[in-house]
């Protein structure tokens, strides 16, 4: 499988951009390698956004996200990464991302990032 | 079945229009066709609003919902749409649809849509 | 049994009327008549008020909600008649009810009404 | 989309008979039209197999209970149907199907069938 | 309404009767008045039967179900009184009913009866 | 209130005793006192029985256990006691208590008597 | 046991006034004595506040609640006169309690009283 | 705190020797040390047996277990040794421990050892 | 990664040979390959068994189902793969593994197999 | 084990310092002893803050956390401790603390400590 790339992701037109509305998208079985370790580490990634312009694509998502599956990233610097990939091919008015990870040690990490103000 | 139309929704007359209150209406068995596979889509709609002199009439509002059964239509389309038929057809001081569908790849998806501001 | 009247229902005085405090009333039991089917409908309703220098008793409350029981309504209908039957009768400062039926051919409603406006 | 045909099914080799071992696929998306109304049912399939020299195929098991989605049928004969024609193409030695369906009128039905003794 | 009668059930020929197969009706809305005090009763009625030549006919069960609501009977008698009712309609191979009632003074009861003897 | 006593137990005659048949009370406010610590103990009791002649009447079981409430017992005590006083009063053709006492000390404990063999 | 007084309440000084720090007790086990029928009540006592100088000790807020035992009390007056108390021997910068207590007659009721203003 | 001895057990005699009934304890906050590691393991063990002459105190019970906090042992020989602790102390007719242990590198293991056979 | 080989696998002595009892091990972050897609498949694989003279060492099990990461493997063929080369390595009086995947086009699958009759 | 100290805490260089973004901490298994009686609490930390410059490390975190094993500390005290360190090692731009306890006497107590203003 290929290293993580944003040119993975495709984007399809707004079908409403005069209206702001969210998009929520649940992914559940997004998995990475511990840099330090080597172990995977697993996660759900819960992505909202208000699209501007263009909406990501779903299939493309999911392989775009697939590419971290043997990539060595911390916590927080992989949702990091991912919402600036996605800001930077969707230009959307607002997006944030919740990345849920599984308990290592007895203690689980959630890691919640934000792009924008998310307008009223 | 025929296709969607506004036209199958019908209405009756708000009972309090001097009283601004919510109604909400989920209705878990809504399924389309996805226009790019031809395979069924399933979902969960929830319709929340407060009427001003109407309200839609929640047997045709099923009949309605049913006639996307065998219609091709992407998750952000469809839930756009039936806002604005419901909008068209109530004329509602305020409107949100929140549309959750049942995962596909591993990824599920929801739209959340309002119309107008609401009152507080 | 008898049709609903507000005059079934009996109040207390408010034994702290200088305090606003919240009392919640959850009745899982409601039962009504479909006034187009004549089959009858199921539903829960939470009240919650404070009050101003009335409560109204339980047991009352009680009796006047089985007085629907072989009374036609549709939920629009029964829901604001109740407000406004509870308020007639213990003019609270602020009163919300939440009335939640079983679904009907798959589908399920909720109605809100609110009377004035809660304190701070 | 064409109606219901065991032809639709296809099948591959058990990787192990040597071992009776059971399988079970849970269908949560299947749909179908009352017989009756003309309206659609929604129900969940679980069933639970072991194979003796085939079994079935997933993606083409999708494609056979997709056709369903305009068929009418009542909830007893699509359930014995289905076991039927499931049983006609992997020959099992033992299976059992468990229909649950959605509410319909408050009362909601569920109809278990089986083939053959499930060995110990 | 009427009184409760088993007139009111009808049936239809099983379409299996060569399979010896569950089938499980859940009713969670059914009420009958307490006998002693006359305040309504809830609960939820769970019928499992093996059918032999007939099986009731839902929409009939449904109604003769409503016949209760304005009926006096203890939870031992009424549960006891249906399943000699659906018996004597159907003479099933095999049949149970478990009556879950909602709590009274801080108890709830369950019965359950059964005919015959369940088939392996 | 008083000692607990199985003269507070009323029975009525067992509307169908040709049949062996399930009933089943859940009890979940139950309370007595720690008889070494003086404390209040708490747990839910679920009795199953099949009645012989017999049906214990459910207010007077409410006001037996109810008797409990300033009485000092051991878990084990308590639940035996209990079982040897429903048994004395009704006769069953088998009974069982379950009585499920919330933690202390972070350890909780269930207590599960039984009288006489289930009839199959 | 002894009447209800706030005498028997301890406390001990709050370890870090200089900062606005909630704390929140959960006393799912409060029990009293219905001042009409004389029947036990059973509630949960949710209490949360932010101390001043002094925080009230755990043990002894045990003791006092277990002193409504065998008290007669309507719900509306209990509650808030636990949160008199409570405010009368702790001075507290803001002080909740909600209660809610289990369902008589299928109808349930929670009181929520609060002194002061939540600092921000 | 000591090391872990079947002396800190203490016991009471079984006040209903003469029936055959069950008693559950269940003690979710047992934690030793990983003889590996040195780090804690944390789980949950559920006691259930059936007492011939003798049972154990439940605050010794908790006392002896707290005496595995710094104590190193695998979870196999830990679960087995506290079994054969409490057998060779109480002689029970039947003795069963489920001990559920917290997930340890994404994988949770529980261990589950029985003495003697369950009588019928 | 390497390929998934049972020689990965490393074991101890069963402590306890003398008394047949259960170890559960349950592993909810398997993943492999689909050969047909190239996709990721996620399941939760919880595996039971009697050890006989060696038990699975907890870390060489992680790593050997680690291998599995970028490993092509229907169902049916991986889960009896890591049966067969579980009881090749430990001999245990009896195993169970139960893999549960998580759903692909809506529909889940669970497959379970068994080696050895269990010890009663 | 050691005594409590902040140097056991390592940090990191927030990876995305340019941004306001959350962390979230849930650590399940901590255990300290009450300093009155001797007997151990348990509770779950849920760590939540926006970094400034530097993140702390989760392994540092959990050994730091374990050194309250065998540590006496009152709720009140452990959480407000706790968050001081995590504090003076970070400097965060704001963090909360929620220190949930299990129940002892049938209490549970919560604590929830704040250390700054939540940025917007």
């Amino acid at each position: 499988m290929a290293e993580p790339s944003p040119e993975t992701l495709e984007t399809f037109e707004n079908p409403f951009p005069e209206r702001n509305y969210l998009i929520e998208t649940v992914a559940p079985e997004f998995t990475s390698l511990c840099p330090k370790t080597g172990h995977p580490d697993f996660g759900t990634l819960t992505i909202t956004y208000i699209a501007d312009k263009l909406c990501y694509e779903l299939k493309s998502l999911k392989l775009y996200l697939q590419e971290f599956r043997n990539h060595g990233a911390f916590y927080e610097k992989v949702t990091n990464t991912i919402l600036d990939d996605l800001v930077a091919v969707t230009s959307p008015r607002w997006m944030k991302i919740e990345a849920a990870f599984t308990p290592r040690g007895g203690i689980r990490t959630t890691v919640i990032v934000e792009h924008g103000k998310k307008p009223e």
